[in-house]
């Protein structure tokens, strides 16, 4: 049978170079969200089928991966497992599971992979990881400003030019819609093409046209007065407003009436991020006071959020820039005799703080073995061969400058440590 | 239909604090190997059924979960995709993938989970994670004392308490069997007995007889100085006490020639540690220069290791001791009037190195709310009612003492910092 070598189709492998990226946006992630107080949580890759089936809709049940029962039922060609396809129905699992044990309200954020059958495409994966941050058990505006703050912090601190968070409530679309006398059964579809506005030639209709309007906001706060949901969406997204005013910047947030976001969970107020140069939203999040056990779990009311952490690092700068070498210090190996020598400066290299490796090449050749440093991106090079050995010296070279110094031995480790200390110039 | 909320069988959900255990070795094994110059890679969850079939014998065939195709195709109840059953025929895939993109000698780690279909069991799980350490491309023994060191420093950062570390080679087992004249299609089965010496009582046969021998190491010695096998594999075995001598202690680690490892693929040097409390191997490497091509891979000679994180999470000390509350800083809401002040007071507490968390519940009582803070394990609460504000200060609650200051608004986040870097006493 012919293998092909590339991964399965829509996922990806990950190089150092690429997962280094990554992993900084993670740790930029989990110190933001521990730093409000949230909990890491990790559950396993898949569930039980039953557990996943009927929560996505029929399109998204198409696309969750099943797994094939195992040993003698394998040949009945049925399911009983699944790769989870979101953080959200795990979480409204172990919300039921654990209840009482989990503190409350329960603050968690996960960041995982997930599995989705869908076709692959440019920045479309079937594998991808997603960040998810949830309060579940609290009703408080507090919780709404903590999630929202939480992720405005994140892309800040990942260097995220120049995005944009627009606001709204699902009470403001209520009002509206009963306001403009739009029946319940069109909501649907005039709430689609609310969140398309912007890509659409003014439709007509008198809702979509206060909504397009240049003094659109005005004229639908005025609206909203008239409508006891309509105004209730309107204090809950002041009182956002006014929560976070102290730590999301004026200009960045503001309250978007046409903003719906797809899912229909949301029940309250709902915030999106969006950023120059990258189609749909970089973040999300929201009000979803019934999710939770529509999902099977307790009936906790909720609100949470979620990166585009595939977008986001896309928008990421400098992902090579600041790349460091792989090693801090490498080591040659000028003889077999001399091998051992060279090993343990390897090892003092490392009880210095440094990262350090030995050339494990066949070569003999000084060059040969500089080029292999200069490789690694090494920022010194220890040399030992014979002359070193019979002066107990070792010959440690600046890779960038060339310049050589003669070093006792003994010294070595506190040598590195104090020029490794002061930093490359 | 009925819901469980337990995980599926053979996986479990990782709150906090189990979380908190497992990514600090995590981050000391990522910290250790970066040391040595290793760089991470991470492949699919799934692979083609193809790239993983036949390469674990029939039993890890079985053990395989197999994903169902998707679509039209999943009435066929076939599989076409399979989640990975190791690192390893992943390593080999990736080496064929990128081949000259990769460095040379290839140094990669992983951390990653795996999932077998195993009866689920204690300590035994269908989803755990394997920690793999490997050089692609590189004959030298060098290779072979980097894997073992690096390994040897893990366990010792990890605080594993008295492990030790039994090494051989494939070649002295050759070697004896030719000795002491175990015919070929023999050899198998006298090795599995070997490697169960301890447990079995002394069988006949001269061989195992001198390895049950209080001076066996001697008598192994000279017998295996009879066999050019034997000879070349004692040499392996010194070569590499002498590499590692520096760097892991002299009675940490000896030469046993009982030890098999049950892997068929090792070519040449072997290596095993054990600890007393936990039966069987926390970790465990050696050399194979044929595996890589036997999975499919280029034909590049390789050795590595692997941790046994699972059960070196039970032997690492003070799980729980170390553990950091929640926050550090609990902000009250005393009033709703007060909440927008009190969640910027959470700010300014972040914006001084410090997680912060404001109270999300519903009670305005002091008593209850200080409760709260205690709970969330927070250092610091910090108390804001109408008298602070008509005062302009805040009170800092030290939850340790119960002592409370009356800091300026303005001169809370210094404060904070100025505290918060003295630490606790």
């Amino acid at each position: 049978m012919p293998m092909q070598f590339d991964p399965p189709s829509g996922t990806r492998d990950f190089l150092a170079a690429e997962l280094e990226t990554r992993e900084r946006a993670f740790a930029v992630i989990h110190a933001v969200y521990t730093g409000y107080g949230f909990e890491p949580l990790q559950t396993p890759a898949f569930e039980r089928l039953d557990v996943l089936l009927g929560k996505y809709g029929d399109e998204g049940d198409k696309l969750v991966f099943k797994i094939l029962r195992r040993g003698e039922h394998e040949a009945s060609g049925e399911a009983d497992l699944a790769l989870r396809y979101d953080l959200t129905v795990p979480l409204a699992r172990v919300a039921a599971a654990y209840g009482s044990q989990l503190p409350s309200p329960y603050k968690r954020y996960a960041i995982g992979s997930v599995w989705r059958a869908d076709r692959p495409g440019k920045g479309r994966y079937r594998e991808f990881v997603q960040c998810d941050l949830d309060t579940l058990g609290s009703r408080s505006a507090l919780a709404d400003a903590e999630v929202l703050c939480a992720q405005n912090d994140v892309l800040g601190e990942l260097g995220i030019p120049a995005f944009a968070i627009q606001l709204n409530s699902r009470l403001v679309l209520s009002g509206l819609l009963e306001v403009f006398g739009v029946p319940a059964d069109l909501g649907p579809g005039v709430l689609a093409t609310l969140d398309k506005l912007d890509k659409l030639p003014p439709a007509d209709g008198e809702l979509v046209e206060v909504l397009a309007a240049p003094d659109s906001a005005e004229r639908v706060r005025a609206a909203l007065k008239l409508s006891e949901q309509g105004a209730a969406g309107l204090d809950q997204v002041d009182r956002l407003l006014s929560l976070v005013a102290g730590q999301v910047p004026r200009g960045r947030i503001s309250f978007t009436p046409s903003m719906v976001r797809g899912l229909s969970y949301y029940t309250g107020p709902i915030w999106e991020a969006t950023a120059p140069g990258v189609p749909g939203s970089i973040a999300g999040g929201g009000r979803y006071d019934h999710l939770i056990a529509d999902l099977g779990g307790p009936d906790l009311p909720g609100t949470g959020g979620s990166l585009g952490i595939e977008r986001l690092l896309l928008l990421m700068p400098g992902g090579q820039a600041g790349r460091r070498g792989r090693l801090d210090v490498a080591v040659t190996v000028m003889s077999d005799d001399l091998a051992g020598r060279s090993f343990a400066l390897a090892g003092a290299a490392r009880a210095a703080g440094l990262r350090a490796g030995i050339y494990l090449g066949a070569s003999g050749r000084l060059g040969r073995q500089l080029k292999w440093a200069s490789d690694q991106g090494a920022r010194w090079c220890l040399i030992y061969g014979s002359a070193e050995d019979a002066a107990g010296t070792v010959t440690v070279r600046d890779m960038d400058s060339g310049e050589q110094s003669a070093v006792p031995a003994a010294e070595l480790t506190s040598y590195l440590a104090s020029v490794g200390s002061a930093g490359r110039p």
